[in-house]
């Protein structure tokens, strides 16, 4: 086998600081020596009953328990998929027939696509507006909870410019109507307490790479009430839960697939991670003021307060962020722009749209998601390098 | 962080034997070294624009050419999934309102589970018989492909007794009739030579974990001219592929989710890996003569010939092959029954009932499937180890 990835552009580089975590995290090395024996000698199906498959099958059951802990479920609520995209589609797909769906403007892809999709089945979608800060309009919600709805999926923490959204009282809110309520809970997890329990969360999904373990593994939660194996009087029970990926008795029969033994097992140590949502917090809020402070023209995106320990996101009057992130990336340095994971769509970001900013400077947003590995000499760097970089666009933006 | 795994029951056992490689295959460690820098330092989301995921981009694309090539596709038709699950749901989902879908009795549960839940939702589905070797009735397809039909999905090698269909025969007819024709080819790849443009195939699915690569990547094949991309006589085109989980940009936007590089990577690499087929059908051909010729009231399962070259399947009869599992299992031997992947199911094999085979010496079959890192020793162990466990559970056997 030939050796081909032997040098990568970053080798090259004196400078590497990463701050695109809402993305993806570093693997964890911890996480990873958990997952090497299940790469190696105990490679079994973890569906098989002979003792290399009943070894993998203990495993991914260890880690079913610490991603239920993680998020104050039942271990029997969780069903391992290959990631939050996955449960995302899984959960709209399973109430596609009974009725409308409810979500806000601002969803993840994951959401907004599969609902687009819907709609072009003739299936009703309602699209809840958010704010100036992207936050939710609580109002507009009940009036549409009164129509009659199949289910309400609206994310707990916004992947792009980390607004969190108000869930006990969306929960509350659902609960009354007797309507079931999802929640992308992807970029909240590890970055804020997120108890299903006393949030009051019918279903949540949310996925491992973003945790600091490896990618490939997410999980949805689904409250046992809602699959009808328990009465329950607040909201219509879903018996016959469906599956979305069939074919054999792995996660109760609901998620056909070899299991990927490894990437469960690092999902379940990587919850065990703490995220120092404290220290990361500091760090944001000096990223924020050193900017506001420093750069002119530079409009913070989302709410101050209410919002992700992680997330820095501005526009950056007269200049396009892609410009600004290519040469942060000339300059070691990881950003996005746009929305989230899928930044090679280079269109306005839907988010910021939905949220009334200006398409001019929505075009010049950029994304910092910082982690605990991160530093204030970092943020220092990095904020000195955009002063320079936006000087010099600036110097050549014909709408300066 | 724990260490929870310190002891596994097999680091007790002297011998290990592992002939269950159908179900899945170790990870071969020149794969596990391609993927380990994606495990580390090159972490990034492929679908990022900096340096990080510029770096996994361009790694996934190298991948998707070995994937390509292994099939004799071209790059741009190989969409990765999570394993040939997903990729089998997809497909059958992709025709699932255009009309019949057409499939073998004995395709694996990922196509048998998602026919039967279409069919709770009104979609005609068509079941073509197998003959007693599990071959599928080629008269019967033909008679059934003048009635209309949206989707021929025919396997390529089954896995629970490893028949291999009339791939090229089955194409041509569909062909013939203007029907696209997908194949589940996970248990034929890196078995026997499998080329979609010599075999005429439109749609194939297979998964990484099979071929000694890592559980969590797989990929459905589809060729370009299915997807209207190029004007094509013999078959309907599909314009506008639908994807099946949405939300991203990720696969030309057919397959939305953060792609799970290492995965993906040590995919490509494992296809270039030699699975020594000659080595392995003779050392198949040794364990079928000694079952034969030592063990009374053993009955092969399957064809003799146009068979995997990894496949034992045996019936003995009066016993239960949960119980010969068991015991080869203490004898550190593993091997599977019932239909394959699943083996916690233990209902009677719906492939042996398919194939005639008697519902008593069906609960009597065993599955043995072969890797070159298997022996003639291994397999001497492992007859030895039968005789004795089949004399021993016989003499204890109502049945007898």
């Amino acid at each position: 086998m030939k050796k081909i990835y032997s040098e990568t552009a970053k080798t090259k580089r004196s400078k590497e600081v990463y701050m695109d975590n809402a993305a993806t995290t570093p693997l964890d090395e911890g996480v990873l020596n958990t997952m090497l024996p299940f790469l190696k000698r105990d490679f079994g199906n973890g569906a098989s009953l002979h003792t290399w498959g009943r070894t993998a099958g203990r495993a991914i059951e260890v880690a079913r328990k610490q991603v239920a802990k993680k998020i104050g479920a039942d271990k029997d609520e969780i069903y391992f998929t290959s990631g939050a995209t996955e449960a995302n589609n899984w959960i709209l797909n399973a109430y596609k027939d009974k009725g409308k769906i409810v979500v806000s403007r601002i969803e993840h892809p994951s959401i907004i696509e599969t609902c687009q999709a819907f709609e072009k089945e003739g299936i009703e979608v309602e699209y809840i507006d958010v704010d100036e800060y992207g936050q939710v309009q609580l109002g507009e919600l009940e009036k549409t909870l009164k129509t009659g709805v199949a289910l309400v999926s609206i994310m707990m923490a916004n992947n792009e410019v980390g607004t969190i959204q108000p869930i006990a009282q969306i929960a509350e809110l659902c609960k009354q109507y007797k309507v079931p309520f999802h929640t992308d809970a992807t970029q909240a997890v590890g970055k804020m307490e997120v108890n299903v329990k006393k949030l009051g969360i019918d279903a949540l999904s949310f996925s491992s790479h973003k945790l600091f373990g490896p990618k490939g593994a997410g999980a949805l939660y689904v409250r046992k009430e809602l699959l009808g194996l328990v009465k329950r009087k607040d909201a219509a029970p879903l018996v016959n839960f469906p599956a979305f990926i069939r074919g054999g008795f792995q996660e109760t029969g609901l998620r056909g697939g070899t299991q990927n033994t490894a990437a469960i097992v690092g999902f379940g140590t990587a919850t065990e991670i703490d995220h120092q949502p404290e220290y990361v917090r500091e760090l944001r809020d000096y990223m924020i003021q050193r900017i506001e402070n420093e750069i002119p023209n530079a409009f913070l995106n989302g709410p101050r307060t209410k919002r992700l320990c992680n997330n820095v996101n501005f526009s950056f009057k007269s200049i396009e962020g892609e410009s600004i992130l290519i040469m942060l990336d000339f300059a070691g340095i990881a950003v996005s722009t746009g929305s989230a994971c899928s930044s090679v769509n280079l269109e306005p970001s839907y988010v910021l749209f939905a949220m009334g900013v200006d398409v001019e400077l929505s075009m010049g947003s950029v994304r910092f998601t910082l982690s605990k590995h991160n530093t204030r000499e970092e943020v220092d760097y990095v904020v000195n390098e955009l002063k320079i970089i936006v000087e010099k666009l600036r110097a050549m933006s014909p709408l300066e």
